[in-house]
């Protein structure tokens, strides 16, 4: 099994900052399998991504953080988060009724392609609690009315927190999220619009695309924030249509779109190559 | 050279259309060599583009119209155009500063993939002169500030009247028609819009992409209505982006897209395949 | 439930086809709803499909075949195929060790996308056999040996035919077929290979891919021919990849090209909208 | 106008080599604006390219080829090309009749997309003088036969010599070098093939891809090497074609995807992104 760390650090720009953390790596004896930066010239702000082998390296992998905070992180002004291969992210996924991107998440997690547990799957319907079954996933249902909301969340914290899940994925799920809930769970929360954002915000994206006669329709994987539709986009994609397509049709193109729009998203995320700053991310792949 | 007629109908769906129109061609010793037709579910209408050799046709050129629109387009309600393949079509390009799309076209022209006449370019601003020269087209300076806009307007269109102009595009023309000219030339016009509609409608296409984190950008081509920026789309394509992008990049990258997704569109405006209804366009091809 | 007639029709070109068959339709009081037609002008070869209702059909549906081949089809030495829309095709999957494929495919089927029987899973492995169960559909063990192969390909067509199978789909199926098994279901058999054929044929493609530092990888969906790799191409697609992806990398990325491009195959297939001719398709859409 | 310093380097992996050359950039007060590096795991090949502003770096500019080879380089066996910002690359363009590509570089060069000088435009064919001339360029006719290959060949070295060009770019240029003139500029011709390699090579491509039935075509952008079509791939895109294309189609349509592949290789060329590694080309964007 690999044993490695990743930090992901931003911070304002200034001379040195590669060669600083890398040094840090190094005279550590560690050594530096990946490296990626950036560097935002219009805000002058830097971002970056290294991934070191940690067989030989001298600091114990509980301490490096404080190191690394101490050394580096505070001189500079860093925000950074330290992740470790060998802990495997923990996932929940919400789901309502439609299966699409359910079942090609579980086919991805069964044959391995995602090294992460599904701690629940959480839906406020019990359509989908079959496949669940199939998968061997405990399936929660949690129905939510208007009435119902704070209490329902409240309950799926809860939940969430006793299986030390890391973040959501909201498959296709059809509920609007609490303020209070997206808040929470800020930057850990991805969603799947079916729409190329920002076209088409709000419900029934393809009906609005079939009325304004696109030639494309396209999906959006975002971090879900307050306000709806408009969080930092992860990955989007699209496919060709055209006048002979109805509505179903889009809706059964679009299908194929969010599938392979959302495992992307889920891909990155689990690979710690997503760094959110503001309303955009910086995508190290 | 190619001698064809082409019909482009669209009517309320009914039985027995295509088989109407085919016998009309074939009773008169037209062979059919395409036929393209899609029925609107949603809305029951009916769409046909129909192309024959005019070798052996019995009806006289000058009297086809007449003939059908007797025989079978009153009947049924048609509204059609009737185009033929050995009428070339004349096209005005409308340019301001860029020249990005202009040198596409122009090239395209030359190299008689485009089967047209270019009868002017047209610019509010004198820069891309050299190039009209290069190519050896007519060139006209018409300048234009908010108190000279409707004499200047009018003033192209007599200018467009004399030299037979069929229909216009914008190739990068940064100025925004009246209301009376874009009704006066209704379908006439081909716009590029540096996005991909609806997302990012007016100015600063790129710089609203930026500020929005997109993933992809587009760009829209469409004709032009008194509702800016909301015309039947005709094409559109997208290129993927990056964090790594400045909005100088997006400008960069945008110009391959624009230059491609315009070029489609006016090709297929040249052979005919374009039919818009509504605010959508049904294309044959 | 829709109660339709498609006809696939080809046959060298010449004047009068088009109108010759929708003629036929209409006459007898079929409401065309769909027509297609496209004349292959290096062959000379005509090709068409068209559909109607058949509420008021006056001709019986079983007798449909006879009247038109005698009117028309004769005539014109046309090659048919007579499909209606109310008889659900039936499909059979060959399945190895590869779930990504399969999984897409029942899912497809189980949300009513695919309008088709699946008759058989078939695998030389008993790996997948727990996801047939999963989806209750007949799995059947029939591994095969370079000894065995004849017996156990004679036993799978008895099966097959004891189904009533009309097309079969190797799901990323890891068997060569004989010639003789390729013949007996010549244009009846759907397969998916992981490259963009013609590059990389035969096997190890990603490892080929990689190896030659291609900047896309592909999938190409075909007909199985006695000439492997060879068949008449249905659909393909590509994805952008990069140095950093190592072969592990390709494969990954490349399941999902093979899922989408093998799935809009078998889309095409069940709607009959492929015509194979000599070793291309016409793909009407 | 930037001033700054990039370094290309590629040397078997070890640790502590990102470390080492940013502490060398560091240490002389050079402010590292980019860093991007790369293991081949397959390989334990290190691949690494990194730009660093020149403005207080202490070591003069003649001078750091000399003291990063002594103190980095010789140490860790690396084979590096340093490249300095204010010095235009400088292209000569090859061309035969076709017009297209060399008319896209041109627009990009003269609007300034493309940050170098074009030392000549060579060609066996008189045809596109005219387009040298309208954009003020040298051009040079140098006709080759099968006898007169080596003494043309050897002329247009000089030629180019003379000229001080540091890269060819074969714009379509229809004449198989040499394995003298490829061995002699390897990895400094950049060449369009209009396929999708390793699909159709060698002449025809579109002829083939037509007979073939394929979905796509493409363009492939590569170095030139004595084996014709094998040499290491910069760039390639593909594009959506169908049974209803014919062979000029294919032409047509593959123009504009040959235009882009090849813009975006000059573009990747001019920044010194592309590093050559046996067959494959490590691409730093």
């Amino acid at each position: 099994m690999s044993n490695s760390a990743i930090l992901l650090i931003h911070c304002p720009d200034q001379p040195g900052l590669v060669a600083q953390v890398t040094e840090f790596v190094h005279k550590n004896r560690g050594n530096i399998t990946n490296l990626d930066q950036h560097v935002d010239r219009d805000l002058n702000h830097f971002f970056m991504r290294i991934e070191w082998d940690l067989t030989d390296f001298v600091i114990p992998k509980e301490k490096i953080g404080d190191y690394f905070s101490t050394l580096i992180g505070s001189t500079y002004n860093m925000e950074w988060q330290l992740k470790f291969t060998d802990q495997k992210p923990r996932m929940a996924l919400f789901v309502s009724k439609a299966s699409h991107c359910l079942y090609d998440i579980l086919q991805r997690y069964g044959t391995g392609e995602y090294d992460c547990e599904i701690t629940a799957i959480v839906s406020n319907h019990t359509k989908l609690a079959y496949i669940a079954e199939r998968f061997d996933i405990p399936f929660h249902h949690i129905p939510i009315t208007r009435e119902t909301k704070p209490e329902q969340e409240q309950k799926t914290k809860v939940l969430l927190d006793e299986l030390q899940t890391d973040f959501i994925v909201l498959a296709r799920y059809m509920q609007i999220l609490s303020d209070d809930f997206c808040d929470h769970y800020a930057t850990r929360i991805i969603n799947i619009h079916h729409s190329f954002l920002p076209a088409f915000k709000g419900a029934r994206p393809y009906h609005s695309a079939f009325e304004r006669g696109v030639k494309l329709i396209g999906a959006t994987s975002h971090y879900v924030t307050a306000d709806l539709d408009e969080g930092p986009i992860i990955a989007q994609d699209v496919e060709r249509v055209s006048h002979r397509h109805g509505i179903n049709d889009l809706k059964r193109i679009g299908k194929d779109v969010e599938k392979r729009v959302l495992s992307r998203a889920i891909y990155l995320q689990l690979q710690h190559r997503v760094l959110p700053f503001g309303n955009r991310t910086v995508i190290f792949n």
